[in-house]
This record gives structure tokens, C-alpha cells and sequence, in this order.
């Protein structure tokens, strides 16, 4: 073993992040526990804190610190457009082009049966309940162009061909694993301004 | 602000570390807390175990979990030869080499002032007392050839000039941050062979 047991537990657990490996954890592990012990301090309670505080609001899947997130509970939002998005890092960007009013629902991931990520994962049928139960007259769904993606919007608006509700798309190439930033949201802007409508065959 | 405080504060101590800029940080912030808070815990867990238990041997610097490290308890090691490095990194390769049966010093660092990196904080004046006041009759720099590395070496051996020591110089390209990982540990074997001695001129 060329490090003690704790930096090789250490180095382990670093590649849980996402695109790190092996060397590049610990590079990681030995900078923090070397030379830079007070961001390793800093880290860890951050982490600590954020764990303890940061859940999904129940109502629409946000990261939130409070019981319900700010966009549920601000009555001057418009209940009746709903968007649906794949993390919190893509509602992030939506919010801050500040191009839409309505509220929100965050799947966390898209479909993908290799992976084990079926509709309860997504929470799917809870959206489809709270559409049933609520008064959303629009969805519109800005997820990117991958295959997982347009198979996951696929599968929700198949289960919303029952529900009387108007269904958009905005397809963001630049959309993917929330690295769409301000610059970029330049493009969503417009996309969602050409936002195109999906027709639902009726049952 | 785009995240909950406690994710803001997150991802401000991810940038910690190295090569993680605000784009990554984010990005491994969300992962953590929306898709894999499993092992957000064992990352948590992980670290505070590690800056718990994980010091520097108050001999050689390396980091251990004992009092002195396992190389310094050896007795069948080789007191007589002593190997400066600048990270537990490169300790930690030259041990998979097994090609040196000495003892290590371990700098965590080359003197950099544009840093604030100076002699104490590398421990060179415990590395003068220690070639003082033990029976090392030779002492083998393995950094790599980067002007503050070479720098380091030039300081200490100057450093040396008043102490009876033999003192030898190998350079490894590749040898940087630690990234020397087993294949280019064959690098290593033939440059510890052909070390250079460097001629000190004594006072």
C-alpha cells in the first residue's frame, strides 16, 4: 500500500465525484492532506452542513434548505405553466435567464434502464398526479438532445395524452449536465420564446 | 442566487481543490446532493477520518497514522542514506520502485517567496539538524527539473557545504505533483542508478 489506510479511504471516496480517477484523486487526497489541511477542514464541514440541510422540496424536487422551496411558496408565480428539467443546475439557468414565470418540477436524471433509472426514480407518476390534481394548463419540457432525453419526454407525455394539458418542447444542445451558464442562456432566451408544441394524439 | 446557501457554500470549498474551477465545483456540488448523497456521506466520512488520524512523521515528514512512520521504525532500512522529495507522492513511487533502501525527507513543497514558501516551511533547517546530528553519509535529491525545484536543491546542498555529506542529484521529468505512477517508476530505476553526485565546494 503506498499510502496510509486513511488517504487510500480518502482517495477511494474522491472518485465518487463526477470525472475524477484514480491519479487525479489523489492528487486531491495528498494536496488536502499535505499542504492545504484548512480547505480539507473547510470541505468537510461544508459538506457536513450541506447534507444535513439541503433536501428536494416535496412539491417540485428543487434543492431546498427550507420546507418548501422559494418558487412553491411565491404566490405571484404563474401555478398554471409548468417546466419540467433534468437537475437542479438546468432550473439554475432557467432562473436566471428569467424568461419564465411558472413553476418548476426537477426530475434528477433521465430515463436510462441500464443505469436503473426508471419513472419512479424520476418521480414521473408524481408529476403526472400533480398535474391531474392542480391547475397547469402547460408543460413544457427543456431538456437536451440526447437519446435519454427525448425517450424521457417521450414516456411523460404518453401518460399525459389523458390529461387535458398543452405540451412544449425546448431542445438545448447546449443543455447537458447543467453546463449551461449566463452566457449561454442566451440561447435558452430565445428557445424558449420558439418553443415548439407537441401534439398529443387522444385517446 | 442560483443555489441554496449550503450548496453555495459547497461548491466555494470544492474549488479548493486542485484544478477544480467554478463550472466543476458546481457540477460535483450537484451530483452530491441530488443524485448521490451516498456518497456524499462516505466523502464526508472519509476525509474527517483522514484529517483526524493522518499527520507528518515528526522525523521525515511522511504522512502517517503512527507516531513515527513505517519507514523510520524499519531498523532493517538503511539509516545511512537519506532521500530528499517533495511530496508523499513521490515517496510513495520510489517505495513501488523498491529500488532505495534509505530513509526519506519529505519538503511538501519547493521554495517558491512569490508563494510565501520559504526554508521554514519546508522544514529545511529540521533537515540540516537531522544530516547534523545522525550518521547520513549521503543524501540523494529526486526532483524534477523545474527552476524552483532546482532551486530548492541549490539552497539545501549550500546548506551542506559544512556537513560531511555526500550528496547526489536525480532529475525525472516526470516526476510532478506526484504523477509518477508505476509505469514511469522504470524511469526512476535507471535514474536512481546513474544518480549524479554534486560536487559541494567545502568551505
Amino acid at each position: 500500500m503506498a499510502y496510509t489506510p486513511a488517504t487510500e479511504e480518502l482517495i477511494r471516496a474522491l472518485q465518487g465525484l463526477p470525472g475524477i480517477g484514480s491519479r487525479s484523486a489523489a492528487r486531491m487526497a495528498l494536496h488536502l492532506l499535505e499542504r492545504d489541511t484548512e480547505s480539507a477542514q473547510w470541505l468537510n464541514n461544508a459538506l457536513a452542513e450541506a447534507l444535513n440541510k439541503v433536501h428536494r422540496c416535496p412539491s417540485c424536487r428543487t434543492l431546498t434548505e427550507q420546507v418548501e422551496c422559494d418558487i412553491c411558496q411565491d404566490s405571484e408565480r404563474d401555478a398554471s405553466s409548468l417546466c419540467v428539467v433534468v437537475n437542479d443546475a438546468d432550473r439554475a439557468a432557467i432562473e436566471m435567464s428569467k424568461q419564465f414565470q411558472g413553476h418548476y418540477f426537477v426530475l434528477h436524471g433521465v430515463l436510462s434502464p441500464i443505469e436503473g433509472v426508471g419513472p419512479e426514480q424520476l418521480a414521473i407518476f408524481d408529476l403526472i398526479d400533480k398535474l391531474k390534481n392542480n391547475d397547469v394548463s402547460e408543460v413544457i419540457f427543456v431538456l437536451d438532445d440526447q437519446m435519454e432525453s427525448e425517450a424521457t419526454v417521450f414516456y411523460i407525455t404518453e401518460q399525459l395524452k389523458a390529461i387535458d394539458v398543452r405540451c412544449s418542447r425546448v431542445t438545448l444542445m447546449h443543455l447537458k449536465n447543467g453546463n449551461l451558464d449566463q452566457a449561454e442562456s442566451r440561447h435558452l432566451v430565445s428557445a424558449l420564446t420558439n418553443r415548439q408544441e407537441i401534439t398529443l394524439e387522444q385517446e
